[in-house]
């Protein structure tokens, strides 16, 4: 691993630091080094709080000049809610620039590492481009497709099951994989499930975790939600979003729509929680792009009891919907495979 | 790690290379020392051949006097289709034998080793014994239960599916996993599936390796089998069993007592293919031993799609079958699961 490499990791690791805290904007992060010193670094916080390259900046203050900048996403280059940051980085004097990855974001996409480089400073592009994507899918979703990234969650015992034929779900997955759950909904702009687990379940949805709690979003059919349902009953802490068909004559919550007009809200990545009916759904209209799969060491059987994805499936394996780079973490005795879609 | 570790070691490494062909006999490693050197290694090729202590001591020759034997089971005391072991030991001047474990056979249990004792052989029991034991499982069960050894196996999709609503299965699972399906067919002595997997998949359930074949166990309702069905066209490398239920009012096999007829036949163990109403019923009757499940990265959906264990299943999730030991490995894109119960 060069030097450079070694730096632009450094920086990817600072941006991860704030993962899930950071939406609607990306995680960024950024060193500032000189004569293999580091002089400098920063990653964004928060929305609204500056960003990488600045908060490196102020941290090398005057020994910027001269120096290389390894900053994990094409700098902006327009005002957003803090003033530019190719501003900042040619007064700096900074003289080189590594850019991981150019911005998605068709308003600055190409304009920061242009305006950089009309400035005299060298800069070059893709160094770690992959990894610097991956912390970033969701971002990379939300501004190119205006959808957000959507994570389907289950917890499920090793026969594949996610309740019983009565409904009983309490508990599947060990308490690991549910505290767990917690810092996924942490880190989540919204927590998404189907009515019927409202009703049958009756989960709270927030993260026992301090800091960001997630939007609850019900997507619901025309019947009843029971009014004292818990999850009516923390909305201090968190607003509750209940979604009907919206015709008169439609049965069905158009989900595409659904995730269109979260997204305006500033939402851009969801964890769906269930039930097997609302994934069915997201599956069939194609837009899952991640699923976490909590796999426990329990058969539970029952040609009746529920699984993760329910609707009327495909006729043809064939026809599945193929999964790529699945990968396995351990929770005490839970498993949990991720997958990519 | 001692020398006396590293030599049991050895021998398990021995036993394991027989793992699967020698039932109903277990597997056995043995090796000779003296001195810090190896004089005889061995083990157990074949129901009807040497033990492994004999081929050790065959290969140690006069070098076998004074020196120190490590089996991974206890010496055999009695005629079987091959003279005792204890009295060859005895015979060849060995001075001290180190037993892994103890023989599980009450017809041998303690006497191998009481045998040697008697005679003034320093013999030590239990070096590593978990391990000798673990790869005699099968053997252990069959010996002490007097009933197979049951591994159910199945592919599912990773939302836990094993045939779509329409039942079609063609493929889960990737090829190479496949080819681990038919290791593990030529290493047990019988396979079973429900006459319904027979109707709807027309399976040939032999192993495409070479070696041994399985016996093949339908297990059926009342309803008829195509006679055209792939499985009837090979018997002459394998035999069919169909199993029928027994009395006229009857609607299910009794799965105990056909376990326990097919022990008589010298099945020591079972891997179980499918579907999910027979291994709902070998899970009910708690005949499972050990789950091996691969999960292919897939989604396929449907309330109606076939599942790993169906039956009427449980309807509390604390009454769930628990397993314990889940380990996992990879076959390219698909994930196996293995786990005991």
């Amino acid at each position: 691993m060069n030097i450079h490499e070694r730096y632009m990791r450094l920086a990817i690791k600072l941006a991860r630091k704030a993962e899930g805290r950071t939406s609607p904007n990306p995680v960024v992060g950024a060193v500032i080094a000189k004569d293999n010193k580091i002089t400098g670094k920063g990653y964004h916080k928060r929305a609204g709080l500056p960003h990488a390259e600045i908060n490196a900046l102020r941290a090398a203050g005057s020994r910027a000049k001269g120096a290389t900048l390894y900053v994990t996403l094409e700098p902006c280059d327009h005002f957003g809610r803090t003033p530019p940051c190719t501003a900042a980085i040619i007064k700096s004097g900074i003289k080189r620039v590594f850019v991981a990855m150019r911005d998605p974001n068709p308003v600055n996409s190409g304009r920061g590492i242009g305006k950089l480089r009309r400035h005299g400073i060298e800069t070059r592009v893709g160094l770690l481009a992959g990894e610097a994507a991956d912390m970033n899918r969701p971002y990379i979703k939300f501004i190119t497709k205006r959808i957000p990234f959507v994570t389907v969650k289950v917890a499920q015992s090793l026969d594949g099951k996610i309740a019983t034929r009565t409904g009983d779900s309490k508990w599947i997955s060990s308490d690991d994989s549910r505290r767990y759950v917690h810092e996924l909904r942490s880190r989540a702009d919204a927590v998404m499930v189907g009515a019927n687990t409202v009703t049958r379940d009756d989960p709270m949805l927030l993260s026992g975790l301090r800091g960001k709690q997630p939007v609850r979003v019900i997507v619901g059919g025309r019947s009843a939600l029971p009014s004292n349902a818990k999850i009516f009953s923390d909305t201090h802490k968190a607003p509750v979003i209940l979604v009907r068909p919206s015709g008169r004559f439609e049965k069905k919550v158009n989900l595409k729509r659904l995730l269109a007009a979260l997204a305006k809200r500033g939402i851009t990545n969801i964890l769906v929680e269930g039930g097997g009916e609302l994934i069915a759904g997201l599956v069939k209209e194609k837009l899952v792009d991640r699923f976490l799969v909590f796999i426990a060491p329990k058969i539970v059987g029952g040609r009746l009891a529920k699984t993760a994805v329910e609707g009327s499936g495909i006729e043809k394996i064939k026809d599945a919907l193929g999964l790529k780079n699945m990968s396995v973490r351990r929770f005490k005795e839970d498993i949990l495979i991720e997958a990519q879609v």
